[in-house]
């Protein structure tokens, strides 16, 4: 029996669980994936057969991995973009391009475009002494231009002597800062998009993330009491951040949900990530078409598919490695998470139980999101082991 | 960053296109697979990881790909009993077991053990000659006891001249011969359902199936004006018989819907398959859990997920590769398909088009089911090149 590929070949940068989670999609799509992964056995190398280990920042792996491949995408932002113009150059087309991904690559460049086009966002500037930090105003939060993750790379800076670290931090990296006004939001919100290169949009609704330390831990999808004027505003604004900028593939625009100086509710980009993103797993089972897929679709310049929710209510929670990284192996919560809730779905990224890591994410939707909560924050209670070890 | 394997490894025997699905859910369940292909390539092999090539009809190789694994399952019927019996006393044990698969391997085996606990089939009897056949009645059907599928091995034999080529082909391959009365029936249903080790049991809703030359076509899921009683009891019986035969994974069981004597509704049993289904491919996106998951599950003992549905309607309509084989490619059909209906789902098998391959299927779900079937059939059109050639 022989076979032929029927669909152009997708170089994927990056073997965590993104790259993982593509896998899935590019199975019933058809679309054969090429991954270039940081070591053997992480997450995405154990699910995709076609795969080498190498250093994303060298241009020849970057060759040789997207050799006989149309187009490149990312399970995280972290290529350089010059690598990125010379794959062009070959005929491989990243998606998103150098251009787009700049934006999510360096957060100054970022803050710059918002203001160019009017985008709402927290007061902003660019910082290299403690004279700036105070010129700009007590509390506020630091942030790393470049390299920062998962509340990595920030700091809330309430006396100047806060500045010390993140000064010094930036000096010793020649990474420049910025100094962010500290938003009194509400909750956070993210606005997902997928866009094609053709120019084709597809906006998923509005969630709602809950983030500790730094951290996604949980989302709630669409965001509940959000004002209906304001979701569809911070849609418009999503697709008009992937537009101007260009993206290809997924953003996600992590925003401030506050009120103004007058009481109205508005919301302000945060962050920006152009690659699928914690706060749109829950759309593996709540939407119709997935974030991962969506992506792959965008990177083929396929049609998108619709962004739709499947239910009233979608809720995820991540599985976070606990204090204890000695406490059971991911395997052992199955039985009980799955028992309990047969309407489960359960994420797993291949990972290791170590403390503050996500190893993995559950998924519920339904009627009723104070149920939908409980089961789910119960499930990942399981994985992680913090239930039921009493009794063993 | 060192990983480790959080759940068992499963292997799987056989590459086709359900070995390749089960890949999907063992990707988010963390779950490895380690197959065993019948050539390089082919479907399943794209897209598992671990993999070897190897006859499985030879029970060093099935000892070679099982080692370090707990469980062993299948893409197929195939595996000899015997070796399945070597593999258990090695510690790897199949589910299906032998004792249970054997049902699936041999018609005759099975339509003995229907009768043995009284489920409801057609009139049958083993025949080897022209006078058995006579004796039995005209018309029948004929079917080789063991080998055959979508429709291979199948004779309608409505004059003692029919019987000429199944007998001799029997005789051939020293095959024994089954009759069964040539039910009337109104359609074709199938009950699929999923089985735990430990006896915990699922019954997904029984769906309708169109069949064309033996071969699946369409499935719709529940099945249009299905007598709420024969439903139940159609799904009893399908629990009843996984029971009965000790089956573990997914048990479909295809019925023929009939009128009895008295003009009541009536099923017969009228082919067991011991696998995920051609007619359960609609649960992937339209069940709460899909049966490719709930095989996985079952084959760990793992808690079953739900088998319930997520909408009014699921369509399923295959692709099979239409009579001229230089049609197109099937990447060709995704951007009409796609753009015509962005709830789509579509599954391809990374094989190419041949006439009457099965090289795919679409999956739509929702509450008209008129528009449901339109949707799906027309996609599948366009994916085997039907449509829109005029104007290229």
């Amino acid at each position: 029996m022989s076979t032929t590929e029927p669909a152009p070949r997708i170089a994927v940068i990056g073997g965590g669980q993104l790259a993982r989670m593509m896998a899935q999609p590019a199975v019933a799509l058809g679309v054969p994936l090429r991954l270039l992964a940081e070591a053997e056995g992480v997450s995405a190398a154990q699910v995709i057969p076609d795969r080498m280990v190498g250093d994303y920042r060298d241009l020849a792996t970057l060759r040789t991995v997207t050799e006989g491949c149309s187009v490149v995408t990312f399970d995280h932002e972290h290529v350089p973009t010059e690598h990125l113009r010379a794959l062009a150059a070959d005929g491989v087309i990243a998606h998103p391009g150098p251009e787009a991904l700049v934006h999510a690559q360096d957060k100054i460049v970022m803050r710059e475009a918002m203001a160019r086009f009017g985008a709402p966002q927290p007061r902003w500037a660019v910082v290299g002494s403690a004279a700036d930090v105070e010129a700009f105003g007590l509390p506020c939060v630091l942030k790393v231009s470049r390299g920062g993750y998962d509340g990595k790379g920030v700091w809330v800076v309430r006396t100047l002597d806060d500045a010390t670290e993140p000064l010094a931090a930036a000096e010793a990296t020649g990474v420049r800062l910025l100094a962010e006004e500290l938003v009194d939001f509400r909750r956070e919100l993210s606005a997902l998009v997928a866009r094609s290169p053709s120019g084709q949009a597809a906006a998923y609704p509005v969630a709602a993330t809950l983030q500790v330390d730094g951290v996604c831990r949980e989302v709630v999808a669409p965001a509940p009491d959000l004002d209906p004027a304001l979701a569809t505003s911070a849609q418009e604004l999503a697709l008009r951040i992937a537009g101007e900028l260009g993206v290809t593939g997924i953003l996600a625009v992590e925003l401030f949900e506050a009120v103004d100086a007058d009481g109205r509710p508005v919301v302000y980009v945060n962050e920006l990530a152009m690659r699928p993103h914690n706060t749109g797993h829950w759309t593996q089972d709540g939407a119709v078409t997935s974030q991962f897929e969506n992506h792959l679709r965008a990177a083929l310049d396929l049609p998108l598919g619709s962004p739709a929710p499947r239910a009233r209510w979608s809720v995820m929670v991540n599985i976070l490695g606990g204090d204890d990284p000695a406490v059971g192996r991911l395997y052992d919560g199955y039985p009980h998470a799955l028992a309990r809730d047969p309407h489960l779905r359960v994420h797993l990224y291949g990972k290791e139980l170590r403390p503050g890591r996500k190893v993995g994410h559950v998924n519920v939707y339904g009627d009723d999101l104070d149920d939908l909560l409980e089961q789910a924050r119960h499930a990942a209670a399981w994985f992680r082991g913090d239930l039921g070890n009493e009794s063993e």
